[in-house]
């Protein structure tokens, strides 16, 4: 599981029983037809489907956006652009804190290693990847065979199409789609408002609402050095969100696990979640505390911080749900019941041993935990240069190996992406790097003990935060040239280096391939386990659900609605009026300070102008930077966070109290205009195409 | 052990060889008169040294002042009186955050709690002591012998002299001294300069060096309702330290541990230090977050949160040394030969069994050691609401029993103490409370296990955070009165009570108190092995060593003296200059703002007045508030911190880089005249006695 996916999503954990009103996040291929129906009497259409899905795109592995202008324009959240505005950005020119706009094309910054995908269409391939899987294999003999036979319908794909492809296991494995998206890599960044913009309220209010938080980015989608030209655009509503007006939400949502087991909560209540929790609380207080120490230090750690922020407010409220009794017990009760009606039914037998086989599974995966997040995961190298380390080591000795065999990141299909992170030229500071990896080694000493043997090697002698010194002085990974040159030549060019810090990850490589093949492998069993229990919901459920989230393109309605908190009623939008009142209420102090350039520019904005609203709709993280559309498919705002309700509350889907976050079309034309002094962007988005010319 | 102490040491953790220059907390019945005069040529003098003693005075159990005028008027840090600042505080009036100045004595304000004890005679009673102590007798029953014979010690000598009379433990039970204190409890506040004066920097300049703060408060005593007139008290030096000098430090440090054992040592790097660094983390993102949301919840939380910041500091640099493999293979290799040495000799068996028996308690105390913790010590229960109760629950049951058999802190020694700590009434926030037992609720459930019966039997069905909800809203021990009530009634009006907060510590009563039992044997085995270890040393090394430090007052002597770092020097002094310069380069921005009333006051001010300077003197926590002083014995400056070297360099004593850092009496004086309009009281520091009339 991709950890950054994994972190940024608000791991929501539903009900078993029958979804509720506006509850899920629904395939395209399989849309809730009958229920917007019943509930808004509106009626989807396939048509109006198809250019939603076209006009929506993913952002890397970090959320979502879409295209709002013909020419090429992309909409998402600042705080997903960030990784490349990071990447752009140095001690001189910081578009991350200050923001950027290019007023003409010309001035438009190509992105580091930004990569857009468009989906184009999807494919059930569930009858393939099951015939591929030989009868009564086990756990790591069918996840190879089902390796080798989606790497093959990958390939397939991508040489038929040209298409980025990509199969998707849903509903636990119950089935297998193709997803085929055009992949863009020439993206260029047209405008960022900063970020006490785009974060106003900082951590504190971060997952909180009423909030008044402009968190956008723009970008550009070049092809052969041009602007693309796309019939798939949004087109743009200036008005915003009405109160109570039915919308939808065209996104990535990055993870769910409304149907995880018992077994599995309590593995993540006692053991992942409180590992999870520790280790986000240490890297918040040292990167606080070195952000602290000066301007340029909080410049270089402003995007950890922030990611950690975010994951520690996520795993908290996860967290919160699941030492929650009530919720426990009701998880309990739930799948009891289901169980019992499995032992009724003639196929139940398979199911219900299923139960078991994840229980054992999690427990074999608990032993392990610690010692597969540090070494492994790399938990004890938090630092890009081990990363980049790791990454060439492995690159040399897995690429001779056949496609299907090798570790899943090596294969021919993520070739591009590994090289463009690997090529990158984003700026690795040496000083971040030491004082990340020095506590990440202190971390491993500590959570694997002094003795331990690995731990001594690691250490070579030195103290943590010593060996991280050395390590970060004398390796050159930092050195693109010197990464291009070991990965072309290969595992002897890497051998011959003799880099420390890849000697590093050599060093720990056979333990930590060992974790990764039994944790791959009790993965397996857990898949075939829950595909096997998935199956036989399906049985008696119907289909009626949605599969949980896997970071593909879903479909969520819900209402433009406030709520009730403490007795007083929460309205369904906010202003820009609000905006200054906010930061008046803390004497204009971080992180409530007016962002650079509005304080002089109350007298001249139309102040009632909607800023953020929030909806019903059924999101979750990957869903930042999701457009928002009226029924009549204009862009009407963009998703940016959820309240803090719809991370604890019952840690289910729940339409009393928990909403989405977004920030209105009307608001970002406003700003744009008379804030940012870019009418000709405000214009693109509202006519829908580019003025050419003077 | 006092975890507030505790925390507050820098557990400076020596080596095992002979004292190297200027190290040392020596006792004044035993001062190092041979290192002095060979090193500086200096002659302690008797008359000299019973005045500097006389003169001192113990702050609570958070560190060290001293007497500055005649008038009984009395320095501290800021930081040390921050406990009693906070508890004279509300949301209208924040002496904390903002200062104070009584310029006339009727505008001085009587402290909640506050005490300060001044030592007055020092008499051996190791032989009693022993005495008392059956031959043979195990650890539990020797530890029962000792704290009656104490006991005992204490009332008489209390009884006979009226003075505050405290056996206290050295060289790790090698002897024992009864040291007999002036105890004063009316305690006025004069001056506090304000936060931003006091801990300019904030967290990141903690433990920096150069610094810039005036972390210093004054108090006056009063006996009879009037100010105290004594004759002890330190003469002011208007013109601060000159750079080589020798000074001293007189104060008292909290803790050092520079005689453990390796499997002490072990204990801590892989038990004790790793959880409290990990609760650390976890409290000071809770305070940091909830601070961040308003100004009012940031007042609420300031103590808690400096305290968590300065601790994770301490721990964070005591964990470094630990996991330094060169520095434990070191300590390993001194013990190795210690033990040969000791195989050598006709009474070495006793010693080395000694270590043996070290290794075994280590290994019970680590296997209870989370749930002594989070039940005894209250980690799960982090609120003054809970502590409270526990004291009512617990002095009704212990006030019955015969005075030698209680619970320590039910002693009749402590009695004052106690109720004291019972009945002030500092303010207690609902809603600071909720937050932090909910966050220890949490702790408790991820850490004990949510199946724990002791969990589940303390959550009572909901979720922690609901739980610590229901239980602050419901507790009636927030109103002084009714805890008044409680404690004169005893255990029946405590049982009738049914209060919530109450039950609940009664709920946990058994296992605590079974816990804390078995925590107070091992370390009472512990402490008879050590005091044979430590006879042992004695016999080896002679009388050249100085005891671990126990929170009593001890002398401390070096030089006034800057050092290099990366090759640059670091000047031995700073100045008013400093102060503004460091601002500027912080754009003025928190936490490196002016402090408040000085923006206007640079032209005024003699920029050239030193304000902070360094010296040798081995301090470590506890010595906050501590005079330095010259050969003269005047008053030349006021221990605040060590610089981070002083807390990772080796984890021992060291001359080269580890400094001390003083207040300057320069900087004081021109910053009481010319920033704070505070004249008479610079007249009466500089004069030593206080003006009469007008």
């Amino acid at each position: 599981m991709n950890p950054a996916r994994l972190a940024l999503a608000a791991l929501a954990l539903g009900s078993l029983a029958p979804a509720r009103a506006d509850e899920g996040m629904w395939l395209f291929t399989a849309p809730p037809r009958e229920k917007i129906r019943a509930a808004y009497g509106f009626e989807l259409d396939a048509a109006w489907l198809d250019h939603l899905m076209k006009s929506s795109v993913r952002v890397d592995d970090e959320g979502t956006g879409a295209f709002v202008s013909g020419d090429g324009l992309v909409i998402t959240n600042q705080h997903v652009g960030l990784d490349s505005l990071q990447k752009l950005s140095n001690a001189q020119t910081d578009y991350a804190s200050n923001g950027f706009y290019a007023a003409n094309p010309a001035d438009e910054i190509k992105c580091v290693d930004l990569e857009l995908d468009a989906l184009q269409s999807i494919e059930d391939v569930t009858a393939r990847v099951n015939a591929a899987v030989p009868a009564g294999a086990g756990g790591e003999d069918a996840a190879k065979a089902r390796r080798r036979v989606t790497a093959e319908i990958e390939k397939e794909s991508h040489d038929r199409t040209g298409l980025h492809s990509e199969v998707v296991t849903l509903y636990q494995g119950g089935a297998y789609h193709l997803y085929r998206y055009r992949r863009y890599t020439d993206v260029r960044l047209v405008f960022s408002p900063g970020q006490q913009a785009a974060y106003f309220g900082g951590d504190p209010d971060n997952f909180e609402y009423p909030r008044y938080d402009l968190d956008i980015c723009l970008f550009r989608v070049y092809e052969d050095g041009r602007p693309l030209h796309t019939e798939h655009y949004l087109k743009w509503s200036s008005r915003g969100a009405r109160d109570g007006e039915l919308v939808f939400v065209s996104g990535n949502p990055g993870t769910t696990d409304r149907l995880l087991t018992v077994a599995q909560l309590e593995f993540r209540r006692d053991v992942s979640c409180p590992y999870s929790l520790a280790r986000l609380n240490r890297r918040e207080v040292l990167l606080m505390a070195w952000s602290a120490r000066s301007f340029e230090n909080a410049r270089r750690a402003q995007e950890g911080l922030l990611y950690v922020q975010n994951s520690r407010k996520v795993y908290g409220g996860m967290l919160a749900g699941l030492q929650d009794p009530g919720f426990m017990s009701a998880k309990r009760t739930a799948e009891e019941r289901f169980r019992r009606q499995l032992a009724t039914r003639p196929d139940g037998a398979g199911a219900l041993a299923a139960f078991k086989r994840i229980e054992e599974a999690e427990r074999a995966i608990a032993r392990d935990y610690l010692r597969y997040r540090i070494l492994e995961n790399a938990d004890g190298f938090a630092a890009d240069s081990f990363a980049i380390a790791r990454k060439l080591l492995r690159s040399g000795d897995e690429r001779p190996k056949p496609d299907g065999e090798r570790l899943s990141e090596y294969s021919d299909a993520q070739r591009d992406s590994l090289e463009l992170d690997l090529f990158s030229d984003k700026p690795i500071y040496a000083d971040l790097e030491t004082l990340s990896l020095g506590d990440s080694l202190t971390h491993l000493t500590g959570r694997l003990g002094y003795d331990d043997p690995t731990v001594q090697a690691v250490l070579a002698g030195r103290a943590p935060q010593a060996r991280a010194a050395e390590l970060v002085r004398a390796t050159k990974v930092r050195d693109v040239a010197f990464r291009r040159q070991l990965y072309v030549g290969g595992a002897p060019a890497v051998l011959a280096a003799h880099d420390p810090m890849i000697e590093l990850a050599r060093l720990v490589d056979a333990e930590s391939r060992a974790l990764r093949r039994a944790r791959d492998a009790e993965d397996e069993v857990e898949q075939e386990a829950q595909a096997s229990i998935g199956r036989a919901r399906f049985a008696i459920e119907g289909a009626s659900t949605y599969p949980d989230a896997t970071f593909t393109l879903r479909l969520s309605y819900g209402a433009v609605r406030g709520y009730e908190e403490d007795g007083a009623a929460v309205p369904f939008m906010t202003t820009l009026a609000g905006l200054y009142r906010r930061s008046e209420e803390h004497a204009n102090r971080e992180p409530f300070d007016l962002p650079p350039g509005w304080a002089g520019k109350k007298q001249a904005l139309d102040l009632g102008t909607q800023l953020n609203f929030v909806s019903t709709c059924d999101t979750v993280g990957g869903n930042s930077g999701s457009p928002t559309v009226n029924t009549r498919g204009d862009f009407v705002g963009i998703i940016f966070d959820g309240n803090i309700q719809s991370l604890t509350e019952d840690q289910a889907y729940d339409d009393v109290q928990s909403r989405s976050l977004s920030v209105s079309s009307a608001g970002i034309i406003e700003a744009l205009r008379k804030v940012y002094g870019a009418s000709s962007l405000a214009d693109e988005l509202v006519s829908g195409h580019r003025r050419v010319g003077p």
